[in-house]
């Protein structure tokens, strides 16, 4: 097939030569004139054949928001627009209201994988109707990883569903991460016993309940900085698991590990905690223990 | 009556205070000369009346451990050791049968008020056969609130009973300040709304349902520094707060909140978190995402 | 002052006889003509002088929502809309908004006590402008605890302050109730060692650390049914914690406990877990552990 | 080699036959006469070549200790004793302690895998001297998995540190559940949106940051019941999460995701939740809520 791909960063920039790779054609377009291979969105529309398709992997939010309505003035009726960022799924409703009347397709694409995409190729979540799957397969395929369709691909549901699959899948890796965490700290702090951490992880790899493509990646880590002297304690958070807790609440479904996740990143970039100073100046009131004065 | 009592300390001085302006007699033993009545506690022992009564006011683990086990050599058959300080309930139960070949009673007593019971009273549960503690009552009349006896002390069990329900007492207290903290820091994060910090808490000292004695000190705290500028977030546990979650797993009660004020307070005191950098390191290696950098 | 009063249930009724014990006169308005003293809002308006006030007490969302739209048709300029109920702070934005075209004044009060106001008084916490906050200064004092007009009120800060600080509030509370509901557990599961449970909550009552109204209703509580007999583990949330928590959220505000108690009463609502059978299943998968098979 | 097994459960039996087809010799006693090759723990040693190896597979605890205590008296100076079952890391101190004075070796062996072991092999955790784990090479290297020796096998520290690293990759173990079992819970409950949940997992297997063996597994349990009619939400725990908590509490390590599993499981096994019940109470004394009467 031949397709447009409107966002060549990290991620984009992945998947277009992945596509290639696979034999599609991709006509990639980008703000930064340096790797795009058009000059505006209205130039990648008059570059794809007729009907047209259009892969979307800008950030979520305003940006989504403003390629989707500009796509909505350069394509015609008949074309189909797939938005693989991080959208929430709330706003796959909004993007595909946007484009029916104009009758252009959308379909939502969750995407996992990160910078290992290009080689390992992308866990894909997609919502959207059978038609419009159906016509994207061959771009799906060449996407997703080898193996069985089924274990890596997974059409979800209606417009929407992709990336709601997507936003639960980032809330569980948030927990998955901050489990092995946990454990990390433990061990590290107890190396009056454990002799060999990094080997304690690298030795659970294979034969453990625990292994994981995320604890390969922590030996990896691991192996690169053993004691983490290179790196501090800061961790961002990118809205996925924020949204997965709110869904949560939304539907009175408890997500405690989720939820714990999350905050422990939030504490990890204050620089003080506010909460803390006040039970510290709790506890100075009622029992006259001495409180940490801050320095000058 | 007159009693003995062993530790002068910040707990230990207003109690004395506070028993000799009921009228109790008050021996009082401080391995600090300059507050001590009297020079060992031998003398302590001779100075009392018979049946002697004394009441152990030391911190918990050895130090209360070497001073009941000295006590045992100086006292006799139909005295009496009250253990008030902060010690683990299991301990109660090695105490007593440490006195008991002697024919010492024990009675383990919980105290909360901190700094303010001089002037408030104390609250107490305690634990111990009823004839010990029926001999207490004038001595506990005097260190408990005014007002109805049952609403400052009770008699909880068997002896090691008064320092569980202190233990609990002390795990419930953790939560409370957390609950108190996250609203502090959720009013504080947002003083584009809310104009008057230090007011809202005041303004919940009456009427309201979350009116307690804690907020009536985090209002005093506010007035002395509503910025809490002067305080860093840092915060010490002493033991209860543990005990109680261990107690909970043991007994399989979950006990969500009390965990996690204690899991806030042990990453207060952390110059940098292993696990998130665990977590940093981990979404480096998946994801690309940059990494904060130690400093050198 | 003579103001009127939309909404007569629980609190509405109850505040209705605390303004007039006061000397205020309140004309109210239900739509249960039973307790109603006009026939519909027209009327109301029509009862009232001008410049009008009018207090609305009726469950947030799409009921207040309408109120107050159907009160912009029947005020005029100059009148005041007070929305007493427990909206989202974020729904005054929209309601003062609705009603300034109109040059109809709006303010947003949080109101806390319960059922025990009319007695003792509700806690208050205000948001609008300076003018309208002094213009009802008498009915917050009508309806506030005895004392100190700042230890039972607030003027928070502008139009929705008043809601967010009542927001954080019954944040606050949830934790709270959770805090002593876990004590309340572990003391209930040892009573092999906590001889008298409610003794124990009532003894803290004076003195001690743990003191608060909330602990006082506790003790009410396990004095009327002293194993919980007669009630279920099962409870509800009416919407301020789960905001609390989307506000904590969208600031990066870390509420671990205000987050399990909410997650502790979603659970209390299930007949069954569908996570806890997910856990259940993968421990047959990888262990061979048995599972409790779902009776037919 | 010639090695004596105690203890032929599920455990013990899938190891026998992996060491087996290893080309080991292995004596197994067990306690059922119908699986064991042996009629006594003597018989056991009788059997085997000096110095003895003798791995002990069985329940944690009591067993394991009398066991090792028989052990004590059949054996002989030189002998080795490896416990491969669940025991807490301090039991390692003492049963090494009691075995030394006769001259004979002690091993610690943390064994993941459950029943997939015998076909996979099993994960391997060590603590001992160099000396001892050396001379068990060769089982060690028939028990574990296929590929690099690293991978699947680590010689953690001294005794007692193979089972701390057990005890901690079973507290992840809870952890990573508990994360899986959340998405799961939000997935199922949004069945609306999500039309294929076992879909959803099945396409997470390849290309996904969530890859791992529990979800897998987790795959497998819903492609054998995609509702989990046939279970209940009734979750056990045997000993290592808690140990993990209480190991965290000892170190001041934060461990917020897997104290939510523990309790989750703790809930999970209730009929009716105290703590619940003691919420419903306070919301009915402060706002006439209405509770959930209890079923005569």
């Amino acid at each position: 097939m031949h397709i447009g791909l409107v966002g060549l960063g990290k991620m984009g920039n992945n998947m277009r030569a992945r596509l290639r790779n696979a034999g599609h054609e991709v006509t990639g377009y980008d703000n930064n004139p340096a790797v795009s291979d058009v000059a505006d969105l209205a130039a990648l529309a008059a570059a794809l054949p007729s009907p047209r398709v259009v892969w979307v992997m800008v950030p979520a939010g305003k940006i989504t928001d403003s390629v989707i309505t500009e796509l909505g003035t350069v394509l015609s009726e008949g074309d189909l627009v797939i938005d693989g960022g991080n959208s929430r799924f709330t706003e796959d409703f909004k993007h595909a209201a946007e484009l029916e009347p104009k009758g252009i397709g959308y379909v939502d694409a969750g995407v996992s994988g990160g910078i290992w995409g290009l080689e390992n190729g992308y866990g894909l979540m997609v919502g959207g109707t059978k038609a419009n799957i159906e016509l994207l397969m061959p771009i799906f395929d060449a996407l997703r990883p080898e193996g069985p369709r089924e274990e890596g691909f997974v059409h979800v549901g209606e417009v929407g569903a992709g990336h709601y699959a997507k936003m639960v899948h980032n809330g569980i890796e948030y927990a998955l991460m901050q489990a092995y965490a946990e454990g990390y700290e433990l061990l590290d702090t107890r190396k009056d016993i454990i002799k060999d951490v990094t080997g304690t992880f690298k030795a659970w790899q294979r034969g453990t309940v625990v292994r994981s493509w995320l604890l390969e990646l922590l030996v990896q880590a691991l192996e690169q900085d053993p004691e983490f002297e290179d790196i501090e304690g800061y961790v961002e958070d990118s809205g996925e698991g924020r949204w997965t807790i709110e869904e949560a609440l939304s539907n009175a479904v408890p997500v405690p590990t989720i939820s714990a996740s999350i905050f422990a990143r939030f504490v990890s970039r204050q620089e003080d905690s506010p909460s803390m100073k006040a039970v510290a100046a709790l506890r100075n009131q009622f029992g006259g223990h001495a409180v940490k004065k801050a320095e000058d």
